[in-house]
């Protein structure tokens, strides 16, 4: 059967589909599971080869995946962990990051799309301290040390008409960050990762992934520092959920193959531009950037800053 | 085959399933249809008996649809020609608004979930008259006529821990308008009519439909008052998506139905609370939510004055 | 000289000026202070007499005021403290709250003007249970005691054309809560209490203060159940502070009186609908309103509930 | 007397304070003056020499305003009229623009404080084009001629940790557009002004000026391209307003200069990061953002393009 293309902007998605092929390893992908906290299964993913990124479809690098399925959670006990828990996992992708550093933070996605307001939102918590060291220096915070954190919300293509990277480079070309944190919406490949999983990545971001697809390369390559992308799923595709449905139906029929490529064609053409999201979106997305706001001001030493 | 039941909020939607159904028409049910404009068509159902609102599963009343396919483009004129019909629309159904009333227009829906912020959004750009008018009277507004608008963006449940009616009804007892307009972001059955179909209809808001499912029953029966709804489907629910493709695919194959059912059924539960929208939902609600309050100010006469 | 009305909706300002004329205590005004944490100080003015209510200004009640510096500041831990005083405080005038009650809580103000979007903005992060026990009991938060919370965004009259009065009377005769706990942005006499000093109060709400003066009576008298108030002074009016700075001058120059009053009634002409604040009011609102919504939660009971 | 520095990023202000000053005219201002529409008055500065520049405090360049009492109200043909004629200023001021150029829009100021949203907000109603231009060319639109346009909002330096000349800066050197248009709201001397004066200039944005202060110089010599910004009186510095009133109170008296100085000091201090708005400054936003954006459109030659 041909290769289906199913866009998933999960490294971990991409692999279990490529281990159900294979029905074994991926030489040149390393995969470590371990729990932390009591129902929090992290995987970390690592394609050391171009050969593995090539069969999984995602570049050589670290993806490190939470599943917590209580994210959607209210326990703000909970979220405090996980947060804790990410900027662990987060500091493992920062390269240097215990030396002083220049941090440039952007929140991708569109503020007054509610599932893609995820990384717009997240920036409006962090702790930024750019402006006033460049101006007072580090003893403004009496800290022996202390990153240089700035932010930028580029904002959506359709309402800037340039392209992310145009903005983010010329920024980074301005005021010289030693490594970007890119935060984004995710699009999934099924409806049971939605809003409870979390994707650690020092691969930065590539193009036509995302809700808005408002991306085009965010990376080492393009930007010139490294990158580190997170990203939690919000949306999946209205035609992946057809698409998957109407496969199972086949494989259970095993019959009626080519109907089934007629009708997922047809599903396409009338689902293109459609995405499926929750209805209780604008909590989680409240929330959700608060946790990830935690964790990136927790990696950076943030944290007890924000108390003096 | 047993009936299946699909949730949709546009009466047009549900006599064209039971006209499919029945081959022919339906006793107790007139329909009309014309075009206004070039593109515009305008179909009004009249549900005039109990076993014709049985059979449709809609309540006896009229319902006027608007399906105009640029209704999502930028064309300010056409905009303004369409809240014009709308507004001749709106006038046919709202009771004795020749004279002078008292309107109280209440925007559904939960103003942080983009496909859902039809109503408050249209409630914004209204002209309010009420509070000048109980102060200072009509010559206020040097007017000889002139309603008396009042409006309320109620919330959602999940944020108030009151049902909408509750609240609904507790300011109509409070305000005594003469009449109440609704106005709602809807679901529909199929993403085709999407953010281009318009629903008038004099029979209110009646339980379980909605974007937010945030409705209970908003009638002449629950609320005193007559009531008129306005909505438009901004959303269609995943599950239907999927059923939609998954029985298109039965048909074709004439065969596997159990199959069918069981897909469909594992497919619900895991859609549940989930919906489709479009990705660039936040400019179309944004543009549709102006067309509609344009079509209230001038069904009320409140076009003019605004100049004033 | 004629007495001047300078409006505050402070209960502390006006017993201060009032002691400052009488120069001494008042007759059925007592005063508690006492400093809570190492820098907040609480004053507690329990008006205990209608002479003494007339001659202050501020109905009988209990009016309690914690001023407290570093509330602009950004330490989480120092907000969660005052959240915690700010509870014991809330429960003393909250009637027969160590029982279960039904409390709705208000959120005075106008979403879309910054320095006043305190009331909606806390009520944003209140844990809401009403609807939940309504359909499901306390089990569903496997709990034995639980208030019914429940909130309302009521707006403001020049958007709903209604008096905030009426559209709470309307929800209070259709839900009937125990009592009503209303939270709004002040209007201060000087810039020194601004974003700073939290009021509660067992009075209510009375007309002719608060930001965008959207306010009529909102009292036990008018309501019908105990109101409790919450406010943080935000904003103060612009014809203040020139009234202020112009009456110093004159005293010290010691002359001039007449001119004086000439030159105030021209700024209160030219500054009317004017108010001054604070430049960084969106990080203030935002920080305030949910120290205010945890303070609330807490009172409530609704801490660890949040976290089940 | 000592000139008293008193900030105002009206040109016109500044002009108006020098001529009473000089009692005359000044060398190297031109002054020309017209109504065009009822009301509006029209004038134009053109500073032409470095000398004239320094006395008046204002770069030499073209500085033209519209005084339009209207400006705040609800007359929507007004506005439009409005929309027109600053369109006409603004394609005097923007060099070969009858060409077809490349034109990037920046909104400066916070979109979370109402007084200082003009810029996101007038930048969200813009007509975009240059991604599609730049994917599809010109035939996209059916159009002979048509601008690129893109659009900013930078945000302000306490959130991004950047001042906006760096991000700026770092878009123009990425994209590389012809021009660069700047909207601003601007503090005013007076509070007569706010909210209907528009000044239009084509020497940018100088340092220390408007609501937030966010601002360094945005102009040709720092950017490296023509850049014309739009600019509405949002607010009145408190400060300014006390030291007005103590002015005028001491040339009435015609004494205590030095207790003037204490008090305008003392009053400084207390104003620190003050600012007086007008209580409807939503819509009053909302109103003046949508007439500029549509100036600007037209301006462009993109109000036509967006009815296709």
């Amino acid at each position: 059967m041909q290769q289906i293309q199913i866009r998933t902007d999960l490294a971990l998605e991409a692999t279990e589909s490529m281990r159900k092929q294979a029905e074994g390893e991926i030489r040149g992908v390393v995969l470590e599971e371990y729990d932390c906290m009591e129902d929090v299964h992290v995987t970390r993913v690592m394609i050391t080869s171009k050969n593995a990124a090539k069969s999984v479809g995602k570049p050589v690098g670290t993806y490190v995946t939470f599943e917590a399925p209580q994210l959607q959670g209210y326990d703000e006990d909970y979220h405090r962990s996980i947060s804790e828990e990410l900027a662990k996992a987060l500091r493992s992708v920062l390269p240097g990051i215990e030396e002083e550093k220049s941090v440039l933070v952007v929140g991708l996605g569109n503020r007054d799309v509610t599932a893609d307001a995820l990384g717009p939102e997240t920036v409006d918590n962090l702790f930024i301290t750019r402006h006033i060291i460049n101006e007072y220096g580090k003893q403004a915070y009496r800290a022996e040390k202390m990153h240089r954190i700035s932010s930028l919300v580029p904002g959506v293509m359709a309402k800037t008409g340039m392209e992310t990277a145009e903005i983010v480079k010329g920024v980074i070309h301005q005021t010289k960050p030693d490594m970007v944190i890119v935060i984004d919406a995710l699009a999934a490949r099924s409806t049971k990762r939605l809003n409870r999983t979390v994707q650690i990545t020092d691969t930065g971001i590539h193009p036509g992934s995302g809700v808005g697809n408002h991306r085009n390369a965010l990376t080492k390559e393009s930007l010139g520092v490294p990158v580190v992308a997170i990203g939690i799923p919000m949306v999946v595709d209205a035609a992946t959920i057809v698409s998957d449905a109407l496969e199972k139906l086949a494989t259970e029929l095993d019959s009626g193959k080519e109907s089934l490529e007629y009708f997922r064609n047809s599903a396409d053409t009338q689902l293109h531009n459609m995405y499926v999201t929750a209805k209780n979106i604008d909590e989680t997305t409240k929330r959700l950037s608060f946790t990830l706001s935690e964790a990136i001001n927790i990696a950076l030493d943030m944290e007890q800053d924000k108390e003096r």
